[in-house]
């Protein structure tokens, strides 16, 4: 053997290569075949690629990224770490990136908040997109094969795929690409239902450059999440109000205005929403629009059909027929997005014309399809959407409550982003404590701050069960333009404007929660069940991430229930579209999920006027539904 | 029951339904579903639909198209008889589409010249494209999916489809079409590997409008043929000489010319060729364009890459690699071929650089890859392929040998069309007799009958064992330009000028048999097998239909073996093609036919050339190989 030549086995594979000496465990592994998880690429910040050296020694680098202890047992960081003789190192389960569990950034920030899940969703690691590298043999006499033929060949000695298919186009470039990469390509396989479609073969090896991209396109705000799929790490993440909002606040507004002037217009801006997010993302990355091979969308239907051009008016319109739930994968360039030209663009399939992709996407994300106990997700949005369920069955309904909880239609409100005031409390001395997203000084309130405030004002005795602001008890409620209004914070100590939440802006609250609680109330009746039945309330919604459960309880959107059982989850339309993007296998759960849930109109209910009028008090009129509530003001009082 | 509905029962099945009285059997039998052949659509013309009454009574109109002993028998036109009351007919196999017999106007019309085979090649009917007409149940608040999962449960209930996908596009105009149509629509699907596209759904029922052509594109002359996907008619016919015939009129020297200036003007003429042809089969038979919903192409390896767009450089240059030799389905469009915009242009598989199509759907459409006796399959075109196998094994060559034999090259050669020679014979007293395609005056010789005259001056002594032309026996051998050429036909007789064969004629037409036939030899030499091993030999071949065995060989181009062993099947490529066009099955085998033959290549082996010079005589310089040519010319010459 050569003197500057080592061999590095990878554990438990027992894989074995030979390196040149002084080249480090990372561009080791990744010569072998065995993935070991790195966002950082090599340059020792993220941490992520830790190896347990079993047998021999390494050259490594100091870092403050591993523990005493774990030095002691062994880990090192393959990034810092250079190979000088032979070594036998360990893949921990949390490094590797092939067959581990998905994780997420909101997922993780999420575990934090409350008790894992009995039964953890857990599926196999298969994006819709993915990248091959591959060496093939050069073509000779004796294995004479068209280019085309030899490719296959060669991707199926990687991965097990019965049908593929590839473009006149693709196929047209291969002859020049194999031969100028000295026939070392990197493939793109994306999953096109049964079959398996070769997207894009480059030169040499572009595995690091693996990216895509999740979308939910909700009605008041959009949100764009960039994936590495070599990883499955969020990277980054952005959001922007939708820019259809001028064509009408509410979803069967925009219908009509589609009816009467064409869907066109709608479509080429939430395009360009769409189209800038994207932008935004990939040059705070660095990373090239040509490196984003795939993008998954979720949505409600309506925001879905405007998306790709289909006629949303029959959705408004008994019987309400949509288009199409299940959207086929499609090119990305067909509707306009912009990253790879032959990247494609996944629907998540919805489940009927009120109740979209996004709720399909946060059942695959809450697990609700697969366990025993009962549960409810509660996702609070422009439409509130209601699903209650397990394994057994599921059922769902939707309610317009308006987006007042996505701090639009809200004259301070904001999205939950940088200087949004997320929590807000309101002492006993009457002051107004308050944090903001970031720490800055505070711009709006966002979501959760909405919800505190309204909740504090209520508790405080700033307005009355009906939402009235109650003059003259402080200075801080005052009449501007013939209406009362609560001023939350000084122009002095803002980012521009008095901070202030007006009788107006309660009133959009209230019909918010109203919308959402009278829904969750029927669907609870009509399932002749109780709400001590359920046993796990999932609230899900992009209003800011520590909602308080308390404030929420008092202002009336959620049931006065056993605490515990509640849960924060966040955005599970974005989670569940990367859940889908990284898993084939949850990307097909999807059409189960989709096809197992039964639809349940409100539309038609007749008592649901009543319950949306007695939901619009605080917390309710029939007290005795929230009755801790009840004895908080009891005690409040004196009484 | 109501006095005007009256009861049809459709034996074997026991199919039944109500109709109208007064309405027709063939309307009656596909509003059931069981489909009864019927080329003229209703007409009382083509005689095809074809029933048996077994009880009842039907009111029939007098028609000549019937045998009186049918007529005894029960037989019926369906098209042609009126339910008058409940009846029950027999659908006898003959008038069935589903499962029959694919038949061809080809196949019946060289079944005459030879004995069918014993291995009849039968597939299922099933076109690469179909209609099928849906009646869906409309939409209502207790059945509401979308309009596209509406459409696929109906095509779902007519025909077990597990996979299937639709473009944007035509989701798209769905809502629109199913509502203006009645939720009764004609959706046409398409096979694309794996999967079944819906390639399109129209108002109504058009299932009658369901047209496809299949497409030999030959180096010297490209051959349409218009089929109606309902009877398995080939309609029409339709033939071109190939235009890149100005680049190179062999394969070799139009690569080069697209090395040196691109191959976009060879892919522009050749498919400005096959849209000529399809407007002239179009119109001639009042059929709309979007009524082309499918389209298959045969043709050697360097003209399908001319005609999809991929580089042919390196088919000709060592180590003779093409692009792609199992081109995916697309849409016709996409290479400029003008048929319904989203019909689909569906290639048979090649085998090699020199190999291509053209010769699978020879195999396909011969049956050699499944029959027990050792066949061979002489195609002679442009190139002269060879195929000598079983169903155990196959072996295949390919010989360039100029278009001398589709009467290109030549000095009165023409096309096999309206006013060519096809059939030629010199008599003892010197005359020469002829017969043209369509028996009008000649305007040229086509492939056969260039046979005819090369072996008929040979035998009456006009030209010796080396092709020279023998002058002074006869006025009608006679020198031009320094050229000797044999008068066949004076200018007062033809449609033209004097029909002539030169002597560089002769020389061409040498070569062209030469190379053919020394290609023969060297596949069998390398088999180590003999000329009476082979049990049928099929000529293949679009020089004409009436080819004279005793000439073929006596000029050297097939070997003088059994008569009965030989048989001509005409243009075996656009038969393949047309088999593959009506039944996926076929399609299907197409690809294990290709996978399963060994290329040989003639280009590296050494003894070609002598091979080629021995063969260039007539009949060759080895006598014994002809021993009844050798024969012939003894008794001629009175020895």
């Amino acid at each position: 053997m050569k003197k500057d030549i080592a061999k590095v086995t990878f554990l438990p594979e027992g894989e074995t290569i030979e390196v040149e000496k002084g080249v480090s465990l990372l561009e080791a592994s990744t010569r072998a075949g065995v993935y070991v998880s790195s966002i950082c690429g090599g340059d020792g910040i993220c941490g992520k690629c830790r190896l347990i050296v079993k047998k021999g020694e390494v050259k490594t680098r100091p870092t403050t990224l591993l523990a005493r202890e774990d030095i002691k047992r062994g880990y090192v960081l393959a990034c810092q770490s250079e190979v000088v003789g032979d070594v036998e190192v360990e893949v921990p389960p949390e490094s590797r990136i092939e067959g581990k569990i998905l994780i997420d950034m909101d997922a993780q920030r999420f575990r934090a908040l409350y008790a894992p899940m009995k039964e953890q969703v857990t599926f196999r690691y298969e994006p819709l997109v993915q990248k091959i590298y591959l060496e093939l043999p050069p073509a000779t006499l004796q294995d004479n094969i068209s280019d085309h033929a030899r490719l296959y060949r060669e991707i199926r000695r990687h991965k097990k795929i019965e049908n593929m298919q590839t473009g006149l186009k693709v196929i047209r470039g291969l002859p020049h690409i194999l031969r100028e990469a000295g026939w070392k390509v990197t493939t793109t396989l994306g999953v096109r239902g049964a079959t398996t479609e070769v997207i894009q073969v480059e030169k040499g090896n572009t595995k690091d450059k693996n990216f895509a991209i999740a979308i939910d396109v909700g009605t008041s705000t959009v949100v764009a999440h960039l994936v590495n799929l070599n990883t499955s790490e969020t990277i980054d993440a952005e959001a922007t109000y939708n820019s259809q909002r001028v064509y009408g606040e509410e979803v069967t507004r925009r219908i009509i205005y589609a009816e009467l002037k064409g869907a066109d217009k709608l479509r080429e801006v939430i395009v360009e929403d769409i189209n800038n997010l994207i932008s935004i993302l990939v040059s705070r990355n660095n990373i090239r629009l040509n490196d984003i091979m795939g993008l998954v969308c979720v949505g409600n239907t309506a925001m879905i059909h405007f998306l790709l051009g289909l006629d949303p008016s029959r959705i408004r319109k008994e019987p309400y027929i949509p288009v199409c739930t299940y959207p086929p994968p499609i090119r990305a360039a067909e509707v306009g997005i912009k990253i790879n030209p032959r990247g494609l663009l996944y629907s998540i399939p919805g489940i009927a014309s009120w109740v979209g992709a996004d709720i399909t996407a946060g059942i695959l994300a809450t697990g609700i399809y697969q366990v025993e106990e009962l549960c409810i997700l509660i996702d609070i949005g422009t439409n509130g959407e209601i699903v209650i369920g397990n394994k057994e069955w599921m059922v769902c309904c939707s309610a317009s409550a308006g987006p007042a909880f996505e701090g639009s239609g809200v004259k301070s409100g904001m999205r939950a982003g940088e200087g949004a005031i997320e929590r807000l409390e309101i002492t006993e001395q009457g002051k107004v404590r308050y944090t903001t997203i970031g720490g800055g000084r505070p711009r709006g309130i966002c979501g959760s701050g909405l919800i505190d405030i309204m909740a504090q004002l209520f508790k405080a005795g700033f307005v009355d069960r009906a939402g009235r602001l109650r003059a003259g008890i402080d200075g801080r409620v005052r009449e501007q333009d013939g209406e009362f209004e609560f001023l939350v914070v000084p122009a002095s100590q803002t980012d521009g404007d008095d901070i202030v939440i007006t009788q107006p802006d309660i009133e959009n609250l209230l019909r918010a929660k109203a919308a959402i609680f009278a829904a969750v109330n029927i669907l609870i009746k009509s399932l002749n069940i109780e709400f001590s039945d359920i046993k796990r309330v999932h609230i899900a919604g992009g209003f800011g991430n520590y909602l308080s459960k308390e404030n929420a309880i008092t202002l009336g959107l959620i049931p006065d229930i056993d605490r515990e059982k509640i849960q924060f989850v966040g955005n599970t339309s974005i989670l569940g579209a990367k859940m889908a993007l990284l898993s084939r296998q949850a990307f097909d759960t999807c059409y189960k999920i989709a096809k197992r849930i039964t639809y349940y109109d409100l539309i038609t209910y007749p008592g649901y006027m009543d319950e949306f009028m007695s939901a619009k008090f605080l917390p309710h009129t029939n007290g005795n539904r929230f009755p801790s509530v009840t004895e908080m003001k009891k005690v409040e009082k004196g009484v």
